[in-house]
């Protein structure tokens, strides 16, 4: 075991930033073990210092200047727990030009400039890793970076927001709509007090961007992703799921086209069978399939957020980056060679599920199929329920292209003989 | 990118190896950008020269010298998927020697002689890497080495036996008994011609020697697991089972026992609910249960067998070591410091599902009850069910040692108002 103790610059010290403190401290035997080094905090970086802290550290290391500490040329690594764009990233920066390998948890950076903090970690012959900022404790990164690389990927699809899944399972499991089921997420703390970036699919979407950019080896950012959020998922929508034998869920869906060699990243609600494993992925847990060519599918589950499992993946990295640190070497960088054209929405290949009222007319159906057929849709299925004012079209349709079909539910709002269109949703999963 | 290919040997070429040669070849420039270097195949050990070979590759490569091949100081990388203790061992012994990192599939090996194969890595400073060995294209091992490294786990649970889930599956689902399900898993082509490695719990063994030794950093040999296959196991067990809203599965458990400083493994039939997620693993597929101190439940989930899958996991770990050859560097070995005692069968903890043919007497329910408290076994429930020749309780216990509830069982066999134990059940998963 190498005598000088590897030192740990920790930049953060909210929920997950005391919790890597916390860990670091008790499990120091340990992870010593483990790297084959005793490691060292050699600070951490916080914004108010004259806050209470009730961690086991030497109160001596806790600083406000987290410029300099990030930029101290003995650091081995930096651990960045900050979240955000900036300051995050030019603490990064100056922490890998100083030669420290860095560890973070911020998918934000990660989504908008992961190819610049790539860039640099190669320039600076240095380390970058980032399992917590997807999915939280779930082991998910590093197997698609490493492990399933002589495979190709073909598709993500994952729920990867704990609180949308626990808004959309309460929903489910009660008939609850939107608003009920958030104030329930946000009195038990799943939800932020401000939950926009989490029920719009702000949070999920620069997921998706990583999660695309590492299974198919290009640069996908947050802008490229199309989002959707929960908000407009209604009790009905969630009841007519159930008829289906479906639920909806809020999913991240990455997908490659070999032959015009494009991907796509969405993110919006859809509804998927209950048979799928997916389906009974409950609360605030996350879950993420990823189906290669050789491999098949295979899927990773486990808690998605919270400040001890996400502390673990955080924990988890150091050790890989300290290893990496001990025996003289350097992770294999993430590798972007592919440069595959990110296709918008509209060329993504949906199905829709459609729930129209209607006049109780004769010819009502015909209207209807010919305006799929007009813009080059297919149905499936078409259910006719109830009678006068009840009187509703329940329509599924096959695989084509979401330009197509949003097109057609645009038309459909303005057929004279439909009076509404009371939910469109699309379909995955089987 | 490096001009000079590495070279690889690769050892066996039936159904994995010549997947791997395949994959190896139509993937070429895949694999070379992900590498940073081309590689190429620079032999092929095989058995029977003169055997047809419907394979992408020159002929010239295939020889019947494994020896020769493995021991060449050219390698880079060997790929051994031969199987079996020798002469796997002295291949993969010698082509460390001579300066090459090894990927293997071979469980039995690394459940045999992990140890020794990890040392002799060490030593020679080259990279000893075998995600296929265990539930094949899963991303498993490397999450648990290296992923959460920095968290403690706690316990792993899983279903590594395709086979073994296959069979248990179709009683569960059509009611069969274990010679029809096993037949109709030997016609479709899960289990094979003598399934006794599989349906006597063998294979899951090794598995399970493999994932304690890397939880738990110690040293577990498929002899230190506890072993019961699933050949007894009969359709009024599954039967009984359902009725308990469970099903029955052939599970590896680990353990660690922090208190007493020792690790047990163990791999049995169990009755787990039907609300578990392993629970609605079907067919052939695997999945692994980890629990852990800071990651709470973290779940993987995939094939666990087959040509395909299993070579696409040894692609990725030739992936990860050619990387690390084209950077000069070295993966971390794995840590083996805990040096941990695995306690025997009789210390873990387990409960019991019991139930007894009885004679329809007053008072055998006290006699039985009696039993149990001698043994100082705790009974959860006691259903009595039928009258007259139909009399049977079903007894569930709470936790003791598997010693006190097997020593029970025995106790149960021996009294006159029992007239046949029918059916005892280890219960897991909540």
């Amino acid at each position: 075991m190498s005598e000088r103790p590897l030192k740990v610059a920790l930049l953060g010290c909210g929920v997950v930033g005391s919790e890597v403190a916390r860990l670091m401290t008790t499990t120091g035997a340990d992870l010593a073990a483990r790297i084959g080094s005793p490691v060292e905090l050699s600070g951490i970086a916080v914004r108010r210092p004259a806050r209470a802290r009730n961690l086991p550290v030497d109160p001596e290391l806790f600083t406000t200047d987290a410029r300099e500490l990030a930029a101290r040329p003995d650091n081995d690594v930096v651990i960045e727990v900050i979240g955000g764009i900036e300051p995050a990233r030019s603490l990064i920066l100056s922490a890998m030009e100083a030669g420290a390998s860095v560890v973070t948890a911020n998918k934000a950076l990660l989504a908008e400039r992961g190819a610049e903090l790539h860039a640099a970690a190669d320039k600076f012959g240095v380390d970058l890793y980032y399992e917590a900022a997807v999915a939280g404790a779930i082991p998910l990164l590093r197997p698609l970076r490493e492990s399933i690389v002589g495979d190709k990927v073909e598709r993500v699809l994952g729920i990867v927001n704990g609180t949308t899944n626990f808004i959309l399972d309460r929903m489910d499991s009660t008939g609850a709509g939107f608003d009920e089921a958030l104030e329930e997420a946000t009195e038990l703390g799943y939800a932020e007090a401000d939950p926009t970036a989490d029920v719009e699919g702000f949070d999920a979407a620069a997921k998706a961007a990583i999660l695309a950019s590492l299974a198919f080896h290009t640069k996908v950012t947050a802008a490229d992703v199309y989002r959707e959020g929960i908000t407009r998922v209604t009790a009905s929508d969630v009841a007519s799921a159930r008829e289906m034998g479906s639920v909806v869920k809020l999913l991240a869906i990455c997908e490659v086209d070999k032959e015009r060699e494009s991907v796509t990243a969405r993110v919006h609600p859809a509804m998927i069978p209950r048979s799928h494993p997916l389906a009974g992925v409950r609360e605030a847990y996350n879950a993420v399939f990823v189906e290669s060519e050789a491999a098949g599918q295979l899927m990773f589950y486990g808690p998605g957020a919270g400040g001890t499992p996400t502390a673990s993946a955080v924990l988890g990295d150091l050790v890989a980056v300290c290893r990496n640190r001990v025996n003289g070497g350097r992770a294999p960088g993430v590798s972007a060679y592919a440069d595959l054209r990110v296709s918008p929405m509209g060329e993504a290949r949906t199905r829709y599920h459609i729930s129209l009222d209607v006049d109780d007319k004769a010819g009502v159906l015909a209207q209807v199929a010919q305006i799929f057929a007009q813009q080059d849709v297919s149905i499936q299925t078409v259910r006719q329920e109830g009678r006068g004012d009840d009187a509703r079209l329940v329509v599924s349709t096959h695989a084509a292209s979401d330009a197509a079909l949003s097109g057609t539910v645009e038309k459909l709002r303005a057929m004279p003989t439909v009076r509404a269109v009371a939910s469109v949703m699309r379909v995955e999963g089987d």
